[in-house]
């Protein structure tokens, strides 16, 4: 199935941008977790647009709705679905720009590979709307992981060249929070608005990186030598739209240090073994290593920008341009900000299932 | 399965460092190619150690075997399986360090997720060894992919900080295979190599990043969501011992770039719609869009140097000196250029199965 | 995933007995395919009650309602959901009944798995219900496969050790529509329906045999030694509730031939290789051999009787007897010919993916 | 993969009748198992030809190697291979019918499939011998299960058309190894004996029934709604040569019966809850319920016999007449008593794993 990720604790997503609904089915969630929608609605109201200038105005009032799987406020081990409602939707910009591919979008790729049957509507299924159901999904991960004491947390690093400050992660939780960029340098956090503000006037976007941390993983997790603990990360990072590129630890930096910098010295803390560097981002050889999972996504620009564009116009083969219509996200990082939570909990949770520390009843 | 990667092009590994053998299970390759061990000895070559201070000094003259799949010197459509023996292997450096985990290896990982039984002498699966047998597999994707015209070429473009040029594929073609480090740009192959001369003599290692290339893929490869082109690029690519990081395209560079920069426009070439940009590294939405298929990998310095180190005797639960015993890479960077090869070649093979572009019975 | 069946054609099946709905998601189905809930409702209406003794008084009026991957009536390529809303649902008589695990039902069953969490209306996610959504992925799979001329009919052949005499296809694709036991004989299916009376008012009830057919498969469809045609069909067919055994051809009647009587000679007829007898059920080697492919399930008489039973008190773990409350279907083979087909039609569209005989777009 | 078995303890099985070898690569073992190959051996010779007219005179003697996975005797929880070597393989006859597909095996097919290109060599991947891979990877199912107490037990119950009388599972335990053809009904094996002889005087062939059974396999395994312990058993069951239907319990003789026979009432005995018939063979739903699980598959007649029989030559497509060379079995059922054996405990243990009965690791 092209549509589902993981192999215990497998989410299978559907829906469109324009369409009625975007949905999820978790399929393997453990029978006897307490559930409501009000677990999951939190971290819907993450991935909102906000009121600045980073994000979207258009407003999107997503409802989680529980459609299967929980009886009396509690998982019943069937598969667990949720879906939200679409409204707010007009879709008659798109229906003018139909056969004119918006650079930078999958509506050239997704025209080739479904016959120009896909709906082309905001992207269809392609569109960021979609990590809706990233997120319904991560929730109940997140639920899961927090009664093994594991922790996923993610923020912004990097909006168009400025930088985060290195922060510890009692800081990192305390403050991301705090601001609409998810960002734990506050300072940091209002130089990338400034510049976005700025980068909204000139009909542009800017891009960024999103550090991911899960806190509190045993060593053990991952299967080698394919479903490793980063490919699989790097898999389901991948699949949020606008990440290029995934690194674990000192990632890109690793290749420019030597051996003796790089290695993480394994030592004796509290009767535990550690490693007194985390350079690996907690992974080695495919399997967690009990010290925190640090993984950085690549987010590229938003593709949709206010300015003129070329493109190609598909029915008669020639060169036309486009001017993408709507109103977009100047930066969409911060509200990939939980979907970078949402497949790093998703990803766990199934790797914890698949070594049994998540069994198929919670006790 | 954990060791096994595709869905229709499915590549099962076997083996260990010091075992008996390692060897590939490729199920899903069409009836009807012609196929010998002459076919894919010269990729296995490739990945052999050079005389040369950037790889190692043992001799591993590998020689596969086919034992199934092939009658006639044609594939049946049955499992094609590909083994080399090991020779050469001494163990006893191993038994010494049994409870030392060398930092930056699986040891202790490895140790931990299989309750101390798993094959420790030279990392066991572990091992940068195994990668014999994704080279094997490779070779049969590659000639399958050559069918449709499709080249997989990789080359070495950083190492220990020094830069390769950019140079056009057709060089990169003519000059990558020319010298030991398969870097096109000779100059700074020069100059990496007196890098790593500089840092074996210091007993040390150094890291650095290979670029993959695919050229001639056509448009509509790659299965949304989920199993996106990138995605199991990114997987597969993490299953290579010592690969931290993946990029595709512009990458990480893209996160501080504007959209308008970073969008790359559409237009009408020869009758057939190209990008006069390629920043998305040929892959849209998950899918390729028709141009080359560009993905950078961080290759981290060797974990085995000749310094001392700090590790924990997992025996008595104390700090505990290790010294890496053995003839290693200063830099495996040239010895994974084939891999990476090897690796995207089985992940395009795949999703070429998955489209139908191969079918079961090669006509 | 457990409640997915199929590899590239994949229907992952959610909802429950009593909660909101019933539903399936089809990953895999092509673009460009014509389809409407008109389309489906018919195949829904078939497993409806029917108004007669052999079936439950319950009015069902299942409405499929689409709510992904149909775009201005054609398919998209993205997931399609379909699902029918629960109305009419009463739950009082199985809270009584809570801890009174019903003999011949998987509610011990599901019990221990899902450690009492499990929703027990009506048996929740094990209730015959569900095979509404193996019904409507069926109505996709039934019209895909009617592109390329592949039929599936499927039709009751013994209720109650009554059987049905030897038609030949066209016959029962004449008659098997025209009663409420889809039985082609029609004067078996009348001696069948007098012995469902009977059984009624003894407040018992009667089990029978499903034939299925499958008309027009090309030679060439399935994936040994494993993914076998006969393998594959096997467990779709068990998956329906109250399916006991699964035959091919003779089945177990072969167990009792000679070689000489059993093996089906190959003949050309037309210039077309065909065998002379089809003892084999269209089946050899795992994979379709161009002969109509045959195959009958064994369903077991309704558990849920009239009668007063012996079970145990799950709370107090001491014998109880327990009656069975609610209206039920004396015979339910009438009512599962429907889910047969489309089981056997879900099964076949994988293959026909598989194998390339339908692609990821319709032209 | 369509050469792979299982979710967790996953079978990928290669070879061919006259190749080089025969294998199985078990991915998902238990690290800390003692294997050695004194323990695949035994089963290894169940499924050996014996010396009666029952089975076939070639002698084979397969010697079980283990290529990998195993360590110092014990399973390191790497990929586990086992291979049995070719010898003894005379290709000459099958030569001479190359385009004579035989009557009742998967020549035809595989032709069709494979374009032409399959192995045609005594039946190639089709082969029975295939099963000796099976076998390998039951055995270590086996021991694995053993550990549990599970017991998996086959025995012959029919052969052209001879019963055996019903025992119980001690005397079959007792008996059914004590004789060639596996039956533990004495009386009847000696009779079934008679039959076998007189029928390969006649150039014929003859089919049977065998019986599988699973003691102490706990209540709660299985998957529903689609990867149930029956469906994964009829799956597994009909990859074996010549199965061509699979029934549980009751099976086929439930579909006479009513719900008052055929439901399996519950009691407690000894503190625990139980069926006091097992008409349900065991599962409940999809889901094991505590008492043996009970599984019969109809076996047909040998296809290969030594009478004339009517063909195709696929060259020039026109009938021809084919005899069948060589020495084959008279009667397969005893040599795939084994098989069926080693079919329910690799299916079994992987539902064992699934449900974390059996972890990554034995302690």
């Amino acid at each position: 199935m092209t549509n589902s990720l993981g192999k215990i604790f497998t989410v299978t997503v559907f829906g469109e941008s324009h369409g009625r609904c975007v949905g999820a089915v978790v399929d393997g969630c453990p029978a006897g977790l307490s559930l409501a929608e009000a677990d999951i609605q939190p971290e819907l109201d993450q991935r909102r647009a906000v009121d600045s200038a980073a994000s979207t105005p258009r407003l999107e009032e997503d409802r989680v709705e529980i459609l299967s799987g929980v009886f009396n406020g509690i998982t019943t081990g069937a598969p667990l679905t949720m879906v939200v409602w679409n409204k707010n939707v007009s879709s008659a910009d798109y229906d003018k720009n139909r056969f004119l591919p918006r650079p930078g979008h999958a509506d050239y790729t997704a025209f080739v590979k479904y016959g120009g049957f896909n709906d082309y509507r905001g992207g269809g299924m392609f569109s960021g709307r979609l990590t809706a159901a990233f997120v319904m999904a991560g929730a109940v991960a997140k639920k899961l992981l927090g009664q093994l004491g594991i922790e996923v947390l993610a923020h912004t690093v990097e909006i168009g060249g400025i930088s985060a400050k290195s922060l510890d992660y009692n800081e990192i939780k305390k403050n991301a929070g705090q601001n609409p960029l998810k960002c734990s340098d506050i300072d940091a956090a209002a130089n990338m608005m400034r510049l976005i503000e700025q980068v909204k006037k000139e009909g542009d976007s800017v891009g960024g990186m999103i550090e991911g941390v899960a806190l509190n993983v045993p060593a053990g997790l991952g299967e080698p030598l394919f479903d490793t603990l980063d490919g699989e990360l790097a898999k389901a990072l991948l699949a949020i739209p606008a990440v290029k590129g995934v690194e674990f630890g000192n990632g890109f930096a690793a290749a420019r240090r030597r051996g003796s910098e790089n290695n993480d010295p394994f030592t004796v803390k509290a009767g535990r073994i550690v490693t007194t560097t985390n350079n690996a981002g907690g992974i080695l050889g495919g399997i967690s290593n009990g010290m925190p999972v640090v993984v950085r996504v690549a987010v590229k620009p938003t593709p949709s920008i206010a300015r003129e564009q070329n493109t190609v116009d598909l029915q008669n083969m020639q060169d036309a341009p486009i001017t993408v219509q709507g109103r977009h996200d100047t930066c969409i990082v911060p509200r990939a900000v939980p979907v970078v939570e949402a497949m790093m909990a998703v990803t766990i949770c199934d790797f914890a299932r698949r070594a049994g520390l998540i069994s198929g009843v919670i006790k």
